[in-house]
């Protein structure tokens, strides 16, 4: 390992919350990104089921029931696990114990200020019931970072509070230790804006029936897309249409394969002529095409729970033994590595 | 092991915070009790690195250095590795790991109440910058108790809070199961009240340096007991003396083991004619007795720190697999045991 250094990969860490199969909104926000940062880094994936307990202590069998949903998700999308470590965060005890680590290295008001979590607790409506895991949740972040030494972290531009937080933590333990034993992490800024929800009102959201989930039926898709926002005042075929906000054309955007095509639609639309009946039609085409084998992908996977659960130990076990050797070196660095 | 279990000894779970060696306070507060309790009982002492840490994030060495010697310090009072198990919380991943899903059942606010807490913090000065491993503290020490079904744990009045604290959160994960994965403990009060420091002002501390130690020499306790408080209006050795809050006489009481002869002893004092120089001698040669076989025994364990090392390790390792069967159990009931 050591001689081949320089052909080191860099080290990408991200993962999903397990509290709900994966939908379309991950599909371009993370999941596409990641099959193709698989062919470059060092990429692990994990299924954050502890992370989905955070605020959901009370009902862990929404968390329990998604962890092999989300599997399945990533394996149907093609994240391939010969290229990409997914494993599971529960099933490895590094993370819990480096959370316990450098919890003692962050200060409650320290957490207090974070604006991620701030804005989260305020939608959360927790009021003053936060739970204890949930407002420390971005120590435990800071553990399945550094826990694989990752270096590129892919994130919104909502959660560069989190990763700076991270390497505050870094930092602080580098000092005590008085050596490198953590590395900072940077963040990998996803340059695609959120999708909305088909009603075009909320953001996508794995709980508000809004969504098109991966693992769709052809049914449910095509609901979904008659049932899509577009341009209120588009009365009449011939009237000019507004294209901004019309969520058929923000989806043909994002899943089109013909950018040209797309762009011809829309000057279509805008000068009349266009009916929504007929960009539906073309949106529904295209994502039943897209999403067909990737649902058969997924129901060919969960027809099988025992591959799944093997892929995901297989990955486990590998993100173990990573993890344990950063263990190793955070309590050297404390002094409290007597066996 | 089940045929057996009517004859299955109730489970005791205690420990010291490994911030410094051990000294006499700890002898009459809890060292001379285990050494009866693991007589009767299943008992399980955690050497508690990790809560030492929750406030000395930045000086873990405090922590580090002290854990032989608390295990020295144990061993050389008589408590029995073959009857007690000593162990380490920072190498049994378990505890960690309970904590991370009991910090999901547990509010902030709730944590903010708790009068122990408060006080501690209060003491401690920490502000505003109190660390988020200082604040939860109280679930880690729940994970503790219950990561070995501890139903008994011999505490003072003071940290009463802490139990409630531990029971609350095991009828919350029952009541989520639906059924008795976790146990509820009982405080074990202990009926000594705290020993004063020599200097009779202050609290005995292990950092103070108003305190006899376990492994004291033989001149610093003589040193210690020729500077304690007495009666500082008892100018004369004619002169009526007073016993109460005379800190020589508190350690008679505590040590000597002839109480009717301490009773005698008083009296002289109260009447007079019993001069400081008389008791204090008196007290000193009962210490140098009593902690010349504990200062032996101690050393011993110390020369030969592989040895220290291998018992420890052995008690972690029975530790160890007593917590991670609780742990698979609240893996269970939260429904997170894919494998």
């Amino acid at each position: 390992m050591q001689k081949n250094i320089h052909l080191k990969k860099e080290k990408i860490l991200t993962g999903d919350r397990a509290t709900g199969p994966l939908h379309l909104g991950h599909l371009v926000g993370s999941l596409q990104q990641r099959v193709l940062l698989q062919e470059q880094y060092d990429q692990t994936v994990l299924v954050a089921d502890l992370q989905g307990l955070t605020d959901n202590g009370h009902n862990p069998q929404k968390v329990s029931s998604n962890i092999l949903n989300v599997v399945a998700d990533y394996l149907a999308v093609g994240i391939n696990p010969s290229k990409t470590t997914i494993c599971l965060q529960s099933a490895i005890p590094a993370l819990s114990e480096l959370t316990m680590y450098y919890s003692n290295l962050v200060s409650i008001s320290r957490l207090e200020r974070n604006p991620t979590v701030k804005n989260e607790i305020k939608s959360k409506e927790f009021g003053r019931s936060i739970p204890a895991g949930f407002l420390t949740y971005p120590i435990s972040q800071a553990a399945d970072i550094t826990a694989f030494k990752a270096t590129l972290v892919p994130v919104g531009e909502d959660q560069l509070p989190m990763l700076e937080q991270t390497n505050e933590i870094v930092r602080r333990l580098n000092h005590i230790a008085q050596r490198e034993v953590l590395v900072e992490c940077k963040a990998l800024l996803s340059k695609v804006s959120r999708l909305p929800s088909a009603d075009g009102k909320s953001k996508m959201s794995k709980s508000m029936g809004n969504t098109i989930m991966l693992g769709s039926s052809a049914k449910d898709i095509s609901r979904s897309v008659k049932s899509m926002y577009t341009d209120p005042n588009h009365l009449c075929v011939n009237d000019s249409g507004q294209v901004e906000g019309n969520v058929v054309f923000t989806y043909l955007d994002a899943f089109h394969p013909d950018a040209e095509y797309v762009q011809s639609l829309k000057e279509h639309y805008q000068r009349g002529g266009l009916g929504d009946g007929a960009t539906k039609k073309i949106l529904e085409e295209c994502l039943q095409e897209m999403l067909r084998p990737i649902r058969e992908r997924r129901e060919h996977y969960l027809s099988d729970k025992t591959e799944l659960i093997a892929i995901l130990k297989q990955g486990t076990d590998k993100a173990r033994d990573e993890s344990e050797a950063v263990l190793e070196d955070v309590k050297r660095a404390f002094g409290l590595n007597l066996f």
